[in-house]
């Protein structure tokens, strides 16, 4: 079956589309990567999906208009992808836009309520392509008392897992994120966590002390030196010892974190700051696999223990893959635990496309009727079938 | 298959859940209603809900809130109605909380875009009961071209069609709308249009003039005789000589339709106002019928005909059947058409639990994947299958 992923993520670039041939069923899946674009919003679009995410005034009007909106432009990206690639899909996921989400229950009205929210009208996208479409993945987790995220460790497990190592999947967006897999892995042994800062304390450096929106391939970074005493710092910070399950964002690295980062390197050259940033991505994820993935790995459960590890490899994948200076310092920080550091592209999955393909996956369970949550990475109380099915 | 239909109106009251049994299939289903409750919502669901609507400054964190608040109000509500009937549904429909409604495109960004939105979400209502849950019918049409509404003539034909006579089936809420089904009407040739005010004009008098939230039983109309001038003048309204489809609401029967019907009324005896008020929702409906209705009758269509219609019943349904003034003048509105005044009770179906009724019918053919929305009443260019499914 030919199944169209359509991601478009937080930062509202635009929209990924990606055509994956998928066979099987559940974890025995398999997939193969026809074809992935990546189609820019219109400008006034992106504006309307920033203006619109979290805001504290907008009008309901207007929510529902873009919810219109961004269906036909998903639908629109999928036909054109199609068109390039010169094949048909039969089927669509398409996570949507996030406006919302709140996986820590707050008080309205009186009750607890935890809640997500992705727009794009499903049913547009069933119309035009005249195929079902499997829309808002999220809710059905929390339904069941997961966190709604990650969901992408679903895909981890399928492409990954090995019979005979372990695997860690690392995904650097704006936040870090990992998926363990332990050799011969049964599903619920599988466990995800945010590790920290991925590229959005990097990014928030270099557009202060360079006026760049990114360090492109690391090249400030690599003409500077990290400044450990810094770094050791930063590194105690209650965020790194919390135990998994965990999720990070911009209450922990945003703003306020970026400032006391630049505080603390204050008389430092700009080149060792934005090197500071980088190892601190670098160092925060070999922290997480010593402190929460090591310790689980059987081989090294006996204390003291100083059995090699059965992870092997180390696969990374998000737009953190571009950056060279960072993984060199991945590469550097996990040489002496005996682990390889790849990327997902050297599995044929591009970084760019792996979210896109994830919720082509994701789409293909539901429409089989199967579950494809991780309850040992949100949190849920069981696996839930997850999404809507919208038919053309 | 028992069925579980959840309407919340537009009036924000509360949740109507019907348990129907349904069996067959697409216009060929039979329906047998098993129960039938009403939970009114907590006043400050209540209150968030009518703040929600159509509001023009809300945060995104509130709806989302709303959105899974309304979710678990629905699922406890199904949940209740399930205890008390002693049975249990294999499938749920749920139209949600319309928070928007726009029917004819506008400009937005660029593009124009019609659109539609009801809130309340499924996935929870899925995990509580345990079974599929069909929600979010409307989109689908507006996808192909309609206008979203009305959904119910599926209803209407499948419970109303009679093989020797045709009926209109007419509902009265806060605006009146019929449903024409010609006799052995195949699906479209059925054709659903506004006929104008239902209730909203009459409740909306009893406010100003008694300070009652409506005229219960028609007992204040029944003190006084219309003015037949100010019909004549308020029934040659533009929205009146439109030919269907046509929609209406507090647009054209709101606040200023109100205000102009008292200045014309003003020297009146307050019950004088209020029998004009309900012998307008009468006429109007008495208009709508003899100009739409009886002319595209077979019967009637040759220039001249004098053939008694073939449309022998008239069949009401909402808070309007209540109204027993208004049931009265309809009854003489329509007897020179040879037409019979019945209530949608009188078919064991209770005005109050109609629209439950209709999203029970409307989940279960989604679920069986049949299409269930009437071209001829929405505008639209073909049937589609209405909702997305959430498994649980």
């Amino acid at each position: 079956m030919i199944v169209a992923g359509v991601m478009s993520g937080t930062s509202a670039d635009g929209i990924n589309v990606a055509l994956v041939r998928i066979q099987g069923r559940g974890f025995r899946s398999r997939l193969e990567l026809l074809a992935h674009y990546e189609f820019p919003y219109p400008i006034e679009v992106r504006r309307a999906v920033l203006r619109a995410m979290n805001a504290k005034s907008v009008s309901v009007a207007d929510l529902s208009r873009l919810n219109f909106t961004l269906g036909e432009l998903y639908a629109k990206s999928v036909q054109a992808a199609q068109r390039r690639a010169k094949l048909e899909c039969e089927l669509a996921g398409c996570h949507g836009q996030t406006l919302y989400h709140q996986s820590t229950p707050s008080n309205y009205l009186g009750r607890p309520i935890a809640c997500t929210w992705q727009t794009g009208e499903a049913a547009l996208i069933a119309a035009k392509l005249g195929v079902p479409v499997v829309s808002d993945f999220r809710p059905a987790d929390m339904a069941v008392g997961g966190t709604g995220a990650p969901l992408v460790p679903f895909l981890d497990y399928v492409a990954f897992r090995h019979r005979r190592f372990g695997r860690i999947v690392q995904n650097i967006g704006g936040i870090g994120n990992l998926t363990a897999i332990p050799p011969r892995a049964t599903p619920d042994e599988v466990f995800a966590f945010d590790t920290g800062p991925g590229n959005m304390v990097i990014d928030a450096v270099a557009e202060r002390l360079f006026d760049r929106p990114y360090d492109r391939n690391g090249r400030l970074a690599a003409k500077g030196e990290p400044i450990e005493s810094v770094l050791r710092q930063l590194l105690r910070r209650a965020f790194f010892k919390q135990p998994p399950p965990k999720t990070a964002g911009r209450e922990q690295f945003g703003e306020a974190f970026v400032q006391e980062l630049l505080r603390l390197c204050r008389r430092a050259d700009a080149h060792d700051v934005m090197a500071t940033a980088t190892a601190l991505t670098a160092q925060s994820i070999g922290l997480a696999v010593r402190k929460f993935v090591l310790p689980t790995d059987e081989a090294n459960v006996p204390a003291g223990s100083r059995a090699p590890s059965r992870y092997r490899e180390f696969v990374v994948s998000g737009g953190g893959t571009r950056n060279g200076t960072l993984m060199r310092m991945i590469r550097e920080e996990l040489a002496p635990l005996k682990m390889r550091v790849l990327t997902t592209d050297d599995f044929g999955l591009p970084s760019a496309a792996k979210e896109a393909v994830a919720f082509a996956l994701l789409a293909y369970q539901t429409w089989r009727r199967l579950p494809s949550s991780i309850p040992s990475a949100t949190g849920a109380q069981h696996p839930a079938i997850l999404g809507k099915v919208s038919y053309a």
